[in-house]
């Protein structure tokens, strides 16, 4: 295992505290338990959205953390939830009088535990949303129900938006359940990670295989099929999320071109443009986009495709200024 | 080799489509010659400021073009100089009467294509100004002198927000000089790295070892090492970028940690606050700092660290707006 780490025990304290220096006017890093914490928080009577999840998905979530999208975000231990208590203090340090929403991706310890969390926190509104939007598998390794993967970032865009314009609980839960509705990714893997305290690759792949319905953790697929042209893998991972919805002609869309961390921009943009092709000859019109590695595997090669059906107020908030470290326009 | 791409002859075509359409606020992509050029160019009376090299850098130089920063960058086929007339027509098209300004990494064949281009334009004002802040190796399998590498980053930022406040063309160039001298890097390299049209990694290390002093293309530094820890790997790229310059105490930088594109986030953030720290301790004073893939060597893991004294013009050039694919605040 070749890494940048001091000590697999340490990682993400460890960057964490890079984090903290790297964006001191954005954040504000709290150790014991580990939240990162919007600077200026709380923010009186906002709606406070909080989020998190297993490191190694980074940008995602703390990344995420700022104006416009996340009031804080809890780091559980590479691939691991984080515990509840973690939670419930994001919920305290973030507070602003307006309740908080807790917006978790669909696997049996984060669900658990952030549920958990909403029940010790005491005097706050709390309410949790749940996204699952990977088409691949029904149940996974990790999951019941259908995986949490790149629509957690178009989610947490939006419904901060929305917090951030003053939007109450109420219209915050709504339009996060509108946003779980209407979006479904899939994703492929071409190479393997591996975790620092696991020290070996979580899976193995053959020279000319890859894993289509990759989980973020690594977690198997729907098969591993030989390696196609770029063409192949798009359709590979389209056809399924068009069906799924279904998304048709006459359909507005965020199109979310994601890298797995390892897979070099040049690659991801030829996929991009591949997709915005098929889903122009399908009559899907695709009005906004993001592409790039925001929800990774660590070094994990490979990419997933999500789309989110559009309507005026989602993009409305889509638009809206945003000020993270990993996403940021506007301001 | 496994890659999200149709084939290795059309790899750089097909992400500039994706880029394109991803992007088409901000670009207006010209296929032949390629050039990426920003979409409302040429901008009457100023200073064009036009880039470019082989592609596999990405975001670097493409995604690097917009408001504040490039007008115009040539994409040449991967880890290979783009051609005079790229060059050439970049500059027509970006051309708005106030001269070009174009900069260029140094490497053998960018200088003498970048060189030669110059001398075809006619009616323009067009100067050069070379990078050459790695500080690894004097010479090296491409280059006479030093290469340049990450402080490319840095100065298309600084020079392209003078440009875009009407800066003269003398302005440009006197500001772009200030910063090549001010300015030092080192990288290193834990994994090699494909190239689509060879098939196979361009150089080969073992499981414990990497490279230091890596050059972009692959290219072989000073020495290879046993893999350390991160705190050793840190200390082995800073303490020859401070040496050089030399960076002591009571200077203010830009420190940049750059991933050499494979090398996930969680690892790039430890490193920050590492190199943070050891700055601290030398009395550096770090003023701004950038953290990301920004100068890429393909799936290449690893990573490389800038510094770039600062001064109080070039801190206000620095946070001033900018609005291209891969960098973008204020606006």
């Amino acid at each position: 295992m070749k890494k940048i780490i001091n000590d697999p025990a340490t990682v993400v304290v460890d960057a964490l505290r890079g984090m903290a220096l790297a964006h001191a006017d954005l954040l504000d890093v709290q150790y014991d338990p580990a939240v990162v914490v919007r600077a200026d928080a709380p923010v009186p009577r906002k709606v406070a959205i909080v989020s998190g999840g297993g490191s190694g998905h980074e940008p995602l979530h703390g990344g995420f953390v700022g104006r416009g999208m996340l009031d804080a975000a809890c780091p559980g231990p590479v691939f691991t939830s984080p515990t509840p208590d973690q939670v419930a203090s994001a919920v305290a340090r973030t507070d602003g009088g307006g309740g908080a929403l807790l917006i978790v991706k669909n696997y049996t310890g984060d669900v658990l535990n952030f549920e958990t969390a909403a029940e010790l926190v005491e005097g706050v509104d709390v309410r949790t949303v749940v996204i699952d939007d990977d088409v691949a598998v029904k149940d996974s390794l990790y999951t019941a129900g259908r995986r949490g993967v790149g629509g957690t970032v178009l989610l947490e865009k939006i419904v901060g938006a929305a917090a951030e314009r003053g939007v109450d609980l109420d219209g915050c839960e709504a339009l996060a359940r509108r946003v779980v509705a209407g979006v479904r990714s899939m994703g492929l893997a071409l190479t393997p990670c591996t975790v620092p305290h696991a020290g070996e690759p979580s899976f193995t792949l053959g020279d000319d295989e890859m894993e289509l319905g990759i989980g973020i953790h690594g977690e198997p697929g729907r098969r591993r099929v030989p390696v196609g042209t770029a063409e192949e893998m798009v359709w590979a991972l389209l056809d399924p999320v068009l069906e799924d919805l279904p998304f048709g002609e006459g359909d507005r869309v965020l199109l979310f071109t994601n890298s797995m961390g390892g897979t070099p921009l040049i690659e991801l943009y030829v996929a991009h443009g591949i997709a915005e092709r098929l889903l122009a000859e399908r009559g899907v019109v695709v009005e906004r986009r993001l592409v790039g590695p925001y929800i990774t595997s660590l070094e994990m090669q490979g990419m997933s495709l999500t789309l989110l059906r559009l309507d005026d107020e989602m993009v409305e908030l889509w638009d809206a200024p945003v000020h993270t470290p990993a996403l940021r326009w506007g301001i």
